[in-house]
């Protein structure tokens, strides 16, 4: 390992910039720079060599063409102990560090007033040569993409004698790739959205909303190993995105238990984008295989959480359990006074809850954090052998809700339809959900027909002893013929709440009269598979 | 627009460089080139200057640094009508058209030989800033990194006096940066494996497959806009993979029919892979709400067909169908005739197929081509808020069957019990199919708990008029109690096959045994949510 005694600068972030360039030259590092970096460096009293004053080739064009130069791109790309020869001979230098970030391409586009041709006089051409040179050639030269790492190279330096171990080079030039492969992909998503494509306007005639790209570039990050997949027969890891998302099973810190399985993040994935929908009281949905098999609203969490377990308590047994409020000590002691929890999740954790939790050390406790009111958008995957299916998440409740029968709902029916619909909106379709005063009555998941999908939420309510008489149903699309309505009055339902749109809605909507059921139809259907 | 007067020509890939080539020439092209590309052309006596001598700098260090000069890259980035004067001084002439492209990275480190410095030494430096310089000057430059757009220029240049339009020059500009992009989330793949990764070794301790890299970095190429997605009201597409992908939904080809939505192209994958299962007879999978809800086998496809609808014919209706085997008209019509189906897919399918199928105008046709006995791995993906679920597919069948109750399954019980299974595979977990003679009796799907999975099972089998008594019974996962088998018993089942594992596995072969019931353990889960 040979110490560095020569560095390249040349940096969009400038954080923590002028203390490593004067920690690299008390150690008698060489600075080659350029424009506003070099100047902050001078300001700083800390030596540099112009990069235009060392190749003898002005920096020209506004900056486009500063340092793509063999006696730059030599010295970093010069084999040592193979090229000195040639170096020499070329009046090259070698350069044993480069340090070079690119501006996030993503943020420059995001601005509000970002056209083309800034976009694309935004696009460095140079940094990310210089980023992929010294990463190739990091069996000689370590290369910094950002700040962060400085005291890393620091330290290793003050380890070394100045030098930077093998492990360390090797690790920041894995992070120059990322950090080139992302930077590029931003630029195809964001100019691949820009190509006209006629068979899309065909397709999506209302053009809804952002443009998905020609090729769709995506970089996530390993957050965790994970022991293994759905199966243990399955190798698994799960990766997290750029940062700027909002709450969720991504950014969640875990406060105790075991490491979260690939289930577990998936479950609570679905628990916490579920719970989410409800603003106005205390709620609790508890999952398990994907489903949501208890839902309730309460006076307080302990209270959602007990009318929630008691949906299907059975299915509660090692379920996953989101709340969309604190949770509090009483709560927690209760849930695992009574049951077997693979997971606990919550805006907030008291120390309350933490110590109750603690009697049972397996138990994953997670504090998410708060989310906006206004919930985020994002792109929603489903992997096919050979291609990927990209969709915006399902955000939305509700085109315009309107009643469609002779009687109107009463306000508290209306109130336990529009419960009744946010739950059936996480349910594996075709689904089907009995409610009443804020509470999951039955859930019928998953089911090739809607009928028997009904016929699953009334065996789970009488499973749970849990009334149906006088609650109300949500589907989560429309009812394709009357008999679920006739099967819904035969199990006592009174009021039903769907999205309409069957050739047959004046049909479905007869047989609510007939049985003097109020319906609602909202407009919008909610699939989920 | 102006006439393309002087080319920059460096590839790898050399197939119609030659006829190119001559063709700008001809046209009065001056060419500059390096290394290999140079002398192809000097055998072809196609004039050509080198880079070396154009610049005056030599080509070292065995062409890590050929074009990295200002000369070249002044020539790329100036702009025309703007830089000209600085241009002149500088002598620096003007590049209009840049040709480059990459040897595939991934084909460099799929090589059995490959090693880490043999992988680096192939990282190219040079050709991704020759393109990248030329994307970003677009305005002024043409850039092609794909011999399969060398007609395309040509046409244009001929169609506009050696110009090259506005709208061809922008759309080869995106295709400069995904093939960047995709270069460097190759090289960050592969070297993001590489990364030591001490949790990783402690969360997998078998180290199963190959290492999950640190970012995982993903390209699709768009194939279809879809008009929307799970639901009308979220935009939507297709994207697929780069090529190698085995026969899928990806790789069909539709011979007729409406466009596939979203749903259509997740139920096709499901009930291809389901299908492709079976290789000993005719088989057929009928797919409804990503559930498989009847597959059976045949003594020709017809008869697969008509047993696999008998299962559930009423979610058969407007479900999606997959053959193993070349579709012949008989079926074909037989289907048309009968049901109301979204897409048939099959390796092949017969003129008389397609003719049969004709009569329905909206009903999607699809011929994915033959698949390989040995299945191909690939990697799934789950999508959470903010992040990415990653895992190897379930490829795996069983680890070790055995027999573990005091009766063995007949040879007729022991085929069904692997027919069954396999379906049980693509069974929405909790999984439980009912199976006898090759063909499924009922499909309990996507239930919270066992007990009611086997419940839909026998309602459906019920609905269906078909007779479980005598039926075999495969679960995706372990029977936590007994009570699944009492169950079963009480239905007529008469074999059962399951993972086994479950910390009362000795209670539940202990109920088998009471009810003569003949079990498998085949030591693998298949959970599927």
């Amino acid at each position: 390992m040979k110490p560095i005694k020569r560095a390249l600068i040349s940096v969009s972030d400038k954080t923590d910039l002028a203390a490593f360039a004067a920690a690299l030259s008390k150690q008698g590092v060489e600075i080659l720079s350029t424009g506003g970096t070099a100047r902050l460096l001078i300001e700083q009293d800390i030596p540099v060599l112009e990069v235009a004053e060392y190749t003898g080739f002005p920096e020209m064009m506004d900056g486009r063409v500063k340092t793509l130069h063999p006696r730059i791109h030599g010295g970093i790309l010069g084999r040592r102990g193979e090229d000195d020869p040639v170096m020499r001979e070329n009046e090259i230098r070698p350069i044993d560090l480069v340090v070079v970030n690119l501006y996030p391409f993503e943020d420059t586009v995001a601005r509000p007033d970002c056209d083309l041709p800034t976009a694309i006089e935004h696009i460095d051409i140079g940094g990310p040569t210089l980023i992929r040179a010294a990463a190739k050639n990091h069996r000689d030269v370590t290369v910094l993409c950002d700040p962060a790492d400085y005291p890393r190279v620091l330290d290793a330096m003050a380890a070394n004698g100045g030098a930077v171990d093998d492990q360390t080079r090797f690790d920041l030039a894995v992070r120059a790739f990322e950090h080139t492969a992302h930077y590029d992909g931003a630029i195809a998503n964001y100019l691949g959205a820009l190509i006209e494509q006629p068979e899309d306007a065909q397709a999506q005639p209302q053009a809804q909303t952002e443009a998905l790209p020609r090729t769709l570039n995506l970089q996530f990050r390993k957050r965790q190993a994970l022991r293994y997949g759905e199966n243990p027969h399955q190798t698994a890891a799960f990766y997290v995105g750029r940062g700027g998302c909002e709450a969720s099973v991504a950014t969640a810190e875990q406060l105790q238990g075991k490491a979260l399985s690939y289930n577990n993040i998936a479950d609570t994935d679905a628990a916490l984008e579920c719970v989410k929908q409800f603003d106005e009281a205390p709620a609790c949905v508890i999952v398990k295989h994907a489903n949501p098999c208890g839902v309730a609203l309460g006076e307080h969490l302990l209270e959602a959480y007990e009318r929630a377990f008691s949906t299907d308590p059975e299915s509660a047994f090692g379920g996953i359990i989101a709340f969309n409020r604190r949770l509090d000590g009483e709560t927690a002691a209760a849930i695992v006074a009574r049951q077997f929890v693979e997971v606990i999740i919550a805006p907030e954790v008291s120390d309350e809850a933490i110590a109750a939790v603690a009697a049972k050390k397996n138990v994953r406790l997670l504090r998410c954090g708060p989310w906006p009111v206004e919930r985020q958008g994002y792109r929603d995957f489903k992997r096919v052998r050979g291609g990927l299916l990209v969709q915006a998440t399902d955000l939305e409740l509700s085109s315009a809700i309107k009643t469609v029968t002779q009687r109107e709902p009463s306000e508290a029916e209306r109130q336990d339809l529009l419960f009744a619909w946010r739950v059936a909106k996480f349910v594996k379709s075709n689904a089907i959900v009995y409610a009443r005063d804020g509470m999951s009555i039955g859930v019928g998941a998953g089911q090739m027909s809607r009928i028997n999908s009904a016929r699953i939420a009334s065996i789970k309510a009488e499973q749970a002893g849990l009334e149906v008489n006088g609650a109300v149903l949500a589907s989560d699309a429309f009812f394709p013929f009357r008999d679920g309505l006739d099967q819904a009055a035969a199990a006592g339902i009174r009021a039903v709440i769907q999205p309409g749109g069957s050739m047959r809605d004046e049909e479905v909507i007869a047989a609510a009269d007939e049985h003097e059921i109020a319906m609602l139809f909202t407009g919008m259907r909610h699939f989920r598979h």
